[in-house]
């Protein structure tokens, strides 16, 4: 029977790294803030932001919320974002994904200063992930699965780890993650041929394939550690991309959705936005 | 017995490519042009100078050599590479790594232009490989591995890609260019465990290790596509990161040392430089 890697305490060990520091920038009169910027009103971003306001407001952080309309042109929403990153007051920026088709997604990432940049959407983050120089910042759903390894004492040093999804939100910044802990890693993806072969194999399992219980018995293995990354819904049922009830009597732990992963995506949101502070305030 | 998959008939086919091009960029007068940027003189990098100078002339692109003293300040060095940055003469810059000691190489990388930066060595270049945007170049070296697998018709579609060595220069952007081209792939290095097992089940092996001869028969297995990366020296032999004897009665095909990737990378470093001046030409 398998260990359920839960979020919250992980989540709750961050926050107190976090409120530490927060401690300090009080000290310099300095209160942390995080701008959100959503265009529209779909239901997944408010669910996203509404969880994201509630962690901040917990922690500590101050939140700035830019509600745009639907048909916002691609100029309105540039001039936000370089008002944002021309704001002194303001130390990261969440702007909420994917965009409306009119507006250019790809121009707006990029508008993004760096050093705000506290969900790792720029290309500076992306590259700082890349190289492991340690500028901008990891996606926070990537560094989530980090942050559940290690509080959870899983040792990722010589690890076979396989990572199932190949995004930039998730499979890639985490893969490269997981490689600067020294794990092997390999990641899969829907052209891969005989993908069960390579998962049973991992002793570390990040499943990110965007797709509900997609990732069976036949996928997993004993003594593995598995990550679930999916958030879900079938029949309005929220549940992950591993098929939980399948593997509980199989892997060595894993993590529940919800109450896994996502619990800790908007404490690691709110940390960056802390350390973001710190270095904008070179402290 | 292997195909030696020799690397001379594929620069010359990517020479041809860059040829082309140039005659398209002749008519509207424009000269392709690559600057090279020498500290020192270390042999390691005038032996590269010397051939990526020869390969550069016989395709038809321009070199302007800037050789600096070993004991060039920091100010000096950048100096010149913004100047170079603002040449609108010059397409490419190849800066020769490792930089002298008392040298910045990671504020000498930054500083160059994305736009110009023909080796893939800058965050912009990276971050483009990284994303698959297309912005920016890879490092010629990882290029010039998958020139080789595409110019002999090895498709990598669902094909399992495992790269030893996770430099920035290769292991890790060929990691990626792989993936782009919908490979499962796996990267081992120093700390990976029981390699040999990862390796054998590979049907693409990409060594990087920077070991001579250190890939030995445990490694491979039959129906193999070797891609040998290494340029070391063993009692003043030049040899690759595979034990080539031992790997030719054994694996499919194999990139020989000398004559393989390394024969590549220079042409790879041209059609760079002519690509940056289509680019920088809007062409």
């Amino acid at each position: 029977m398998s260990t359920e890697l839960k979020g919250a305490p992980v989540a709750a060990a961050i926050n107190e790294r976090s409120q530490k520091e927060l401690r300090h920038l009080a000290e310099a009169d300095i209160v942390s803030t995080l701008a959100i910027v959503r265009v529209g009103a779909r239901e997944d971003d408010l669910a996203y932001e509404s969880g994201a306001v509630k962690r901040c407001e917990k922690v500590g952080v101050a939140v700035s919320l830019i509600s745009l309309p639907e048909s916002v042109t691609q100029d309105e929403l540039l001039k936000n974002i370089y008002e944002l990153n021309n704001a002194p007051s303001v130390h990261g920026v969440l702007i909420l994904m994917p965009l409306p088709k009119q507006l250019d997604g790809e121009a707006v990432r990029q508008a993004l200063s760096p050093e705000k940049d506290v969900d790792g959407i720029t290309d500076g983050s992306l590259a700082g992930v890349f190289t492991g120089s340690g500028r901008g910042f990891a996606p926070c759903t990537a560094q989530a699965c980090i942050e559940i390894l290690d509080h959870y004492g899983i040792d990722c040093k010589g690890k076979r780890a396989v990572v199932i999804g190949r995004s930039l939100v998730v499979g890639k910044p985490v893969a490269m993650l997981l490689m600067a802990k020294h794990a092997t890693v390999t990641v899969c993806h829907t052209r891969s041929v005989d993908m069960p072969s390579i998962t049973q194999n991992a002793e570390i399992l990040i499943a990110a394939a965007g797709k509900a219980r997609a990732i069976g018995s036949e996928y997993l293995s004993e003594n593995q550690v598995v990550i679930d990354v999916g958030i879900n819904f079938s029949d309005g049922v929220m549940c992950g991309d591993v098929d939980f009830d399948a593997a509980l009597p199989i892997v060595s732990a894993i993590t529940p959705v919800p109450g896994g992963v996502g619990t800790v995506t908007t404490s690691v949101l709110v940390n960056h936005v802390v350390e973001a502070a710190k270095r904008q305030n070179k402290m």
